[in-house]
């Protein structure tokens, strides 16, 4: 295929989502008001289809971390970590991580994306065998791809499946890496890590699990679901993202076992890339912080979450899982979908439309994500919303599926 | 290959950079003193060996734009551009980027390394053609890999191996991608552009330039070596960073093809990674307007390369290229490149140590990064330095190699 033709291919999936009228890319805030309200098209909306379940991103500890630590250190590193762009507060960043999971190593990104490739591209080679989740994000499939190894999904959330896919790799199971989210951020739901952590450790198989959006939201401490499933001291690998619970940019990978800070010498991701600037490491960190102390937050995002759930059951609509932070409205076709979506946006709503592939087992998805920083008054307004936008609907969506 | 015989071979990689005492990852600024100078070890030390080429990091211009874009939008975007996290200000500096360079289409991404990557797994297909410069960096190279691009390497700098290499591919050199970067990062050389353009277009190929490190450096409006070369209505991509002359973190792409917009429905490292934070992003386009309207820096950053350049020329030392502001000093083995790396860190200068085999064609190098925020004095120190370390020598440096 040449270039050209790849520009047809991409003009084709801009076209069909024109053709719904929901392109994602036309979407622009104009200016953020508050973690939770900017202006779309002119329009003061509520946004519920962002990743910020802290809402920590005006937290006045954080900007003054984050302006404070740019006029010490610079708006930028111009370095990479292992040739010239180590700051004290990078290590003081990883040794926070490493305390807070009681492990002896961690290690920091420059991205989430980069955290999982990262990670990857350093422990596989060509031949290792992965078992990953059918459902795991873009960068996990990457990750494996990059590396050369042989990688196959189970079906998700399924450890019986699971337990089958390292039966038939036979002798190559032992040593093998299985890998799993916490919270997948399509559907919402959970996945079962201890039933798939002991599946793994049955055949001597390592474990990863990206807590990307389960990391200071699930767990005692909000340590994330490998807390919660009570398999710290089991799993290998556990990565996360600054860009959701943590309100900045980059991403942390944790491991119980030493030799994962040898990694430095092998991560291309983690070579070969800038480092994070003073204050994205300076936002992760008072985050850091805020969810080591103050556990009202956490709480606070569960009461949103719980009443967004309700209400949106009471209304009818069908939900793609028990309640989370992300809560998944299924929808019978995906112009249905755009239409919901657009029309919640004209009630001043603004949830993600996921529509095939990457909506699972749905015709289409309008994806909710809750923050501690929504108000109740807020969440009302976005059930006033679906109320109003199913009001417009040919048939009740999903009126029956209770 | 298991993970635990990665670990052991990690390890080795780590023994044998001890072995040298030259481990660049024990390197950690305590503390950043201003563009140029930092505590290492507890020791005020002239840094030579960032990529801070323009020294804007502490410009108030960038750090005050940064702060106000962080309290006006947060310190994170926690969405990614396609689904949640397209904020005015990325889309403004995209239309920046479009302006500078007279092009219709910009895209920016969260790092540099994620340019690389987004681009080439967005254009190329499994199959397609790619002839890369030999010298490439490690994200370039990466890319092509995770692409299933079929790819090989023409001889460095050298046009007439790449036409050798097109030849050979007979009809599949109509478009295939020949990849070259401006200014080489490693020796401090600079790419024949225009013969390397030439005979890319003679046989129908596309033509990409990383202009990482010589974007803001070089070209009458800093627009890089493209500019010079005076191929910017040929080459059809043009990729950089925001953490060399730019002061953040980020990159970006822009081509004379309006197509190229089209990527943003097709690159996964920019539809699955958060979008850069508001203060990358307004550091990023304080520094480009810098580069725009204050030719001056860019002046002085070719004063201290000349500077730098022929006093090590007049100490004896073998410098791997003609001037650029990155000056590589050839060393004839890597225990000599270590004993001087750490002699020079002793005397309060920091360069970068580059072993094999990221040193091509030489035992090691010791690389200095210019910056326009180095004074005359610095530069003067920093050879006084030189002078030092080489009298520690056993034997003068190269000190008949001109």
């Amino acid at each position: 295929m040449s270039i050209s033709d790849r520009f047809a291919e991409l003009a084709h999936i801009r076209d069909s989502l024109g053709a719904v009228e929901a392109d994602p890319s036309r979407i622009v805030m104009e200016k953020i008001l508050s973690p939770t309200e900017a202006l779309i098209a002119g329009k003061r909306t509520i946004l519920v289809g962002t990743n910020n379940y802290l809402g920590l991103t005006f937290e006045p500890e954080l900007l003054d971390a984050a302006c404070a630590a740019m006029h010490e250190q610079g708006s930028g590193t111009t370095g990479s970590r292992m040739a010239n762009g180590s700051f004290a507060g990078h290590a003081a960043l990883e040794r926070d991580f490493a305390e807070f999971y009681d492990v002896p190593s961690a290690m920091i990104f420059s991205t989430g994306y980069q955290t999982n490739l990262g990670l990857l591209m350093a422990i596989l080679r060509p031949g290792d065998k992965v078992v990953l989740d059918s459902h795991s994000h873009a960068c996990i499939y990457d990750g494996c791809r990059i590396s050369g190894a042989d990688f196959l999904a189970f079906r998700h959330n399924d450890p019986e499946d699971l337990r089958k896919r390292l039966r038939r790799l036979g002798g190559d199971a032992e040593g093998a890496l299985v890998i799993a989210e916490g919270l997948y951020s399509m559907l919402g739901d959970i996945a079962p890590l201890a039933d798939l952590c002991a599946v793994a450790k049955e055949y001597g198989a390592w474990f990863m699990v990206d807590e990307a959006h389960s990391f200071g939201v699930y767990g005692e401490r909000g340590l994330g679901l490998c807390e919660e499933a009570g398999i710290l001291d089991q799993v290998d690998f556990i990565t996360g993202t600054f860009s959701k619970s943590l309100a900045s940019l980059g991403g942390f990978c944790v491991s119980r076992h030493p030799e994962m800070q040898l990694l430095r010498y092998g991560s291309r991701p983690y070579i070969f890339t800038a480092s994070s600037s003073p204050a994205n490491i300076a936002a992760a960190d008072a985050a850091l912080r805020a969810i080591r102390t103050r556990p009202e937050i956490k709480d606070k995002l569960w009461a949103n979450a719980n009443r967004l759930y309700d209400g949106l059951k009471g209304l009818g609509y069908e939900l793609a899982s028990t309640v989370s932070p992300v809560i998944a409205v299924r929808v019978p076709s995906k112009e249905e979908g755009a239409r919901l979506w657009n029309a919640l946006l004209d009630e001043g709503v603004y949830v993600n439309l996921v529509l095939p592939p990457a909506a699972p087992d749905s015709a289409a998805l309008l994806r909710c994500s809750l923050s501690a920083a929504h108000s109740f008054e807020q969440i009302d307004a976005i059930l006033s919303a679906f109320k109003a936008a199913s009001a417009g609907s040919d048939r009740a969506v999903g009126a029956s599926a209770h």
